[in-house]
């Protein structure tokens, strides 16, 4: 059973205007709403996989109905801590020269109340669970070390952790020695404050990290594939190159990916060669958090992973 | 009991943001969700008064959920026939410098089933019914003349009706010959296609209305007043002077006011009262289709009004 933790969850919405004109009254065409927000990709992807998942974390409002009914028409197990704000909706606006606007709304506000409800709650379901699996951004009112608490928390029961985020909330949740990071090349370098224009450069900071207990580093590295530094040394996997029709959320299906695939024991190359698969499959749907199982075989074939030992940096 | 019928309803978002700038990524603040539409608003201003009140129309989805709490929660009865799409949310986004951008949606196209399934269920409504309120915009789907024949079909059950809406969903409905329409002085000059600039000629529109075969024909003047166009001649109310908090939703407020009043038998001239007293009271709040009884009733003992006959237009 694998556990993803959604702790600050979206309706995505999309829309197109002609020219959106600040000021002014702006009528949008063909609006849609998605459920979003990184750990209910994950969600959705790991159930595609055919994982049995336990989908915890904050929502609330009618926004927050939206959420909990795509994660239980996926299959998942909706398990989450009902907040008195609805969940945030962000919009983007897609203007008829191609332009985005993205309207982004702040999280909701967390209680302690509901956190200590949520605390208990969590504690519950990793008695269920092999994996957790911690993505995105906290919400307004949670502590900045909450992932490294949640991760403690799952060791002490022999949970393996996934923790998938950015900024202050990784740095500290990187402290709770988690068993997998999946930091893209940006946040991997914010992470040390300085850029990473090579691989030898993103190596070393995997390894860095690697150093100070996590075991996995995984790197997305955008267009030019990913990187995965475990014990055995670096695993090196080129993206696959396909026009895509939306990438956001690929980092998602990549975790779910990582998650399925350590949880039936795979090796480093394995995990590496699905989380390739299917997240180049995600990039060829217009909604985040599907893909077809199909395109992830026909994928899975082509991958190729390159793998060098440590000392070689 | 007064049906209200809103086939287009909204969840009206408002928000803050420094500045609005399209093409980047915008960070809204104190974002908050109202339920919204014309029927709505005057449902909810109905039970205030004290009105049993059934509430039919469209809804549908996850926003359409939230319309329906927001008419159980003031103690209608909830009675929408649902659609696949979700009920549309409008964004009002207010920059620091008080500009106001709206973002609005288009309503969900209606199939012919729904509308079948609707006309059934309306028929039934319309058995427990003494007046029906038939407010705002048609949405996708719709044809043009359906308030025209909810009108016939309400007059058939000897309910009164009372229509609001603009253009050529007014247009068309006028000829099934409400029992009163009450359109603003732009909506009015509208349907005639001529510029109203005196009393005198929102006078004489009203009476060519009226002579059509609309019984009353009230027509809100904005921080002017409110005039009605009865048998009895013209009643003019002068609205009360106020620094009004949201002025949104007060035609609204006065509608529910004259169905009310029209349900328990007023004459026009304390029907009009009721409804500048509660329009002013509206005004005095964040949120549409609330208002103070309190200050209702301070305002009745000092709304005058004044009375010509037709022939001295």
């Amino acid at each position: 059973m694998i556990l993803t933790v959604s702790l600050n969850p979206a309706v995505d919405r999309t829309a197109e205007v002609d020219e959106l004109k600040p000021g002014c009254v702006n009528r949008l065409k063909h609006v849609k709403d998605y459920p979003g927000g990184k750990g209910i990709n994950v969600t959705r992807v790991l159930r595609i996989l055919g994982a049995d998942v336990i989908a915890t974390g904050f929502t609330g409002g009618y926004t927050g109905k939206f959420i909990e009914e795509a994660v239980r028409e996926c299959g998942a197990e909706s398990a989450f801590e009902e907040t008195k704000a609805p969940v945030r909706t962000n919009l983007n606006i897609i203007s008829a020269d191609g332009s985005v606007t993205e309207i982004l709304e702040p999280g909701s506000f967390i209680g302690e109340e509901v956190i200590s409800r949520f605390l208990v709650k969590y504690e519950e379901h990793l008695d269920r669970a092999d994996i957790a699996v911690f993505s995105g951004s906290l919400p307004q009112g949670v502590p900045v070390d909450f992932y490294g608490r949640l991760i403690s928390m799952a060791k002490k029961k022999n949970v393996k952790t996934i923790l998938d985020c950015s900024g202050e909330a990784l740095r500290e949740g990187i402290k709770a020695c988690p068993d997998l990071i999946k930091p893209n090349i940006k946040e991997l370098s914010d992470l040390f404050g300085q850029k990473t224009d090579s691989m030898e450069a993103v190596k070393g900071l995997a390894e860095m990290i690697r150093q100070e207990g996590v075991k996995n580093v995984c790197v997305s590295l955008g267009e030019k594939g990913l990187l995965l530094d475990d014990s055995d040394g670096y695993h090196f996997a080129e993206a696959i190159k396909l026009e895509p029709v939306n990438t956001v959320g690929c980092g998602d299906a990549a975790v779910a990916a990582l998650a399925y695939s350590f949880d039936r024991g795979d090796t480093g190359e394995i995990a590496l060669k699905m989380a390739v698969a299917v997240s180049a499959a995600n990039t060829q749907e217009r909604e985040s958090g599907k893909f077809s199982v199909q395109l992830m075989d026909e994928y899975l074939k082509i991958v190729k992973v390159n793998h060098t030992i440590h000392r070689e940096v």
